[in-house]
């Protein structure tokens, strides 16, 4: 590369777009030789259903312990597709440059999104890249898109939980969101807090093979954290769901944090998390198979489906009380990811 | 909606994210009941090969003439899918907004994207939405992903074109760039440009339908105009491609226009333009095709393809010179889409 920032040529469409493709995006993240890049790309004919979906990162920073917007980006798009209980196929990048980025960042952002969709069997097929002038973006933002396949006929979603269902969760709350956070804020804190992200197709597909229908509900606790979801839960199936809260894996470090701000763990965000609800004759099998999996070593049965109270979220207290749980109001920790 | 501007909160994943979508972005973009809203969107099985594309918009002004960022960013995604001869199946779309913008701004954009969706028969199943705190971004960008089915066995692509080949052209060319510019340097032109963004993928249809195998390349000229666009298709194909300049149609005010501020309408965007390479033998046949339908009234054969310098485009002046073509160096109209 010519230049060791980005310049708003490299946004044109031009020579310079075609540079920082041939020299940096492409080698880094694609396969796609030269002689077939066309608008859009091309997947072979799938059997099954196809799931599809979008987020758009916007974390600051952008570099933060344990990740970056990168590997992010990445593993976001991959857990949404696996929520719909699809095998992941194939990942499209977008991205929006600020003018100044130096080349350098965003070379290391590119091979940190390649190595997490290799890490999850993913390709990146397709992209794009625009650039704004200063002061009109900030360092850089990136969509990624994906595309997954469903090769069974279950109906995992939001509205399949039923009463006496068993909610489960692979690991500890709020390590992303409180990661973020300390790094942003400079906290000096006496153990580092990093983030969970991860791609977690690999623990669906083995929770989707042992449990078949018996598995009703996947979602990850991102911006929001599990409480927002589970409230989300509660409204779109029309159930009561009841938390344990002694049940609820914490890390330390996190707990901590979170008390010298003030935050409840349970709205901050995750990315490496994923919420099951099972039927309760497999909740300890789907346990069992979750803490097989290295993603799921540390999971828990947290709580539990009934039909007293649709779409309300309980917690039952550590010292007996019950409370209830609404989703986050507002802004609690801006741009997490 | 409590707020007539964008907070923060918009994007916490929260309470006000929630409103925000349930209130203005799922009524108006989409069918989808509350009750299914889930990680990922589900589409049905199809049967052939897929097309998979992705764009960021960050046009500047989000309003010009003839269009809005909205449209553009519709308009766009189905084009690049229907350049691989693929009906565009489904969209997804996502936000960036920034802290500040007026609501009545985004439902202006909102609106406009359903009827575009509309106009093209295409589906918005899927979204995201951040927000960045003011000076972070720019009112707001949208990245447009899209899926396709291709229901044929051509290989459509920049890589097809053969000696001997005809190229097309839909209408005129530099019209969206120029609406553009002209809007946000505040013109004073006495004809109003106004952008040419259209969806193409009726027209694409048609030609399939009419052409079969004699359809070898389609490509839409936008960041870099057609004379970029046809330069990458010498490159990738490994052939000449020669213009004839008088046969280029270009409007009377995009014409003066460039004329005023020095550019090129062969390096202008265009948004509702595709270029066709085609075999001889059935050039006359796909004008023909195109002149039926209402995005190709205007269509004409503009050069032709050779084997005589691989990976040149040349163009034809009106006065019998020969000048090399090359691709747009830098950034000639910077946030063009």
């Amino acid at each position: 590369m010519k230049s060791d920032i980005i310049l708003l040529g490299h946004g044109s469409g031009g020579k310079l777009s075609h540079q920082l493709l041939d020299e940096l995006i492409i080698p880094i993240l694609s396969q796609v030789p030269l002689g077939e890049q066309n608008d859009a790309a091309l997947l072979p004919a799938q059997t099954g259903r196809l799931a599809f979906t979008t987020d758009s990162y916007v974390v600051d920073p952008i570099f933060f312990p344990g990740g970056d917007i990168g590997d992010l980006a990445v593993n976001g798009t991959v857990n949404d597709l696996a929520m719909a209980g699809a095998r992941p196929l194939a990942l499209s990048v977008g991205f929006i440059l600020e003018e100044g980025l130096p080349i350098l960042d965003l070379k290391r952002i590119l091979e940190s999104m390649a190595h997490a969709a290799k890490a999850a069997s993913v390709t990146i097929v397709t992209g794009d890249t625009k650039v704004v002038p200063r002061g009109k973006g900030d360092k850089l933002f990136i969509n990624t898109s994906g595309i997954g396949v469903i090769e069974h006929d279950l109906q995992i979603s939001g509205n399949a939980a039923r009463p006496g269902d068993k909610i489960l969760i692979n690991g500890s709350i709020g390590d992303h969101g409180m990661a973020i956070l300390a790094s942003r804020e400079g906290l000096a804190l006496t153990s580092k807090i990093e983030t969970d992200s991860a791609p977690l197709n690999g623990l669906v597909a083995d929770l989707v093979k042992a449990l078949g229908s018996g598995l009703h509900v996947l979602r990850d606790p991102t911006r929001g954290g599990v409480a927002t979801t589970l409230k989300e839960i509660a409204l779109q199936s029309g159930t009561e769901l009841t938390l344990d809260e002694s049940s609820l894996p914490v890390n330390p470090p996190v707990q901590g944090a979170c008390a010298i701000l003030g935050l409840d763990p349970l709205f901050v965000a995750n990315e490496g998390k994923l919420l099951a609800i099972v039927s309760a004759d497999q909740a300890h099998q789907a346990l069992e198979v979750m803490r097989r999996h290295p993603q799921g070593a540390a999971a828990v049965i947290i709580g539990e489906v009934s039909d007293s109270k649709p779409g309300k979220v309980f917690i039952k207290t550590a010292i007996g009380g019950r409370r209830s749980v609404e989703m986050l109001a507002g802004e609690q920790l801006p741009r997490i990811c």
